[in-house]
């Protein structure tokens, strides 16, 4: 991957995938940040006082599958986000699930970030 | 940073740091994976059937201070260990913890990769 290549080109997408919907602006969604690269945006079912989804705009599976142009990429939006919730709410975790087993169940690659209070999911 | 530093000089890394203390073998720890940017050890106290680590070898607090390069290296190692834990465990979670209101205990980036049966934390 590069910053040459045309990531709006349908061949990153996938017509079935929630995520893919939400960054073609298919689906309505709360978006915070959009880049190129990255989009963010509130989590449907918010599991803390802050709950963000951290999504590339390629349609990998997980975090078995992303290379490191766009983990790069991702980890600029977090660090971008993160400003607002290290001063607001004292900290924040990131999290990524990845199998069924782990509780995943959107496959396209996805970090959570939650901030204040949250319940375990 | 670039591949042609040398990470082993001192000055990567805080005396005071239990991580830094592990990656210098100062302190034994159950490594699992090492290599010239990363390692990967057990968690001293697991919260979950496997509970790796995985640590950059410079001293940076966490993920907001991480940069593109050792992102990259870290997100290596974890996709070099998933292959074991996805086949044997059915998926695994990785978890970053920023700042004390989120769980952070060690001030040194590490990434809990977490499979089979857990208890949150």
């Amino acid at each position: 991957m590069s910053e040459e290549n045309n990531y709006n080109d349908e061949k990153y997408f996938d017509d079935n995938c929630i995520f893919c919907k939400i960054i073609k602006k298919e689906i309505i969604s709360e978006i915070i940040y959009e880049d190129e690269y990255t989009i963010a945006f509130h989590d449907q079912s918010p599991k803390a006082t802050v709950h963000i989804l951290v999504v590339p705009k390629i349609h990998v599976k997980d975090i078995t599958e992303v290379d490191s142009f766009f983990i790069s990429k991702i980890t600029n939006t977090i660090q971008l986000l993160a400003k607002d919730l290290v001063l607001k709410e004292k900290g924040f975790r990131v999290i990524t699930n990845c199998g069924a087993g782990a509780g995943q169940t959107v496959w396209h690659l996805h970090f959570h970030m939650l901030a204040g209070k949250y319940k375990h999911f």
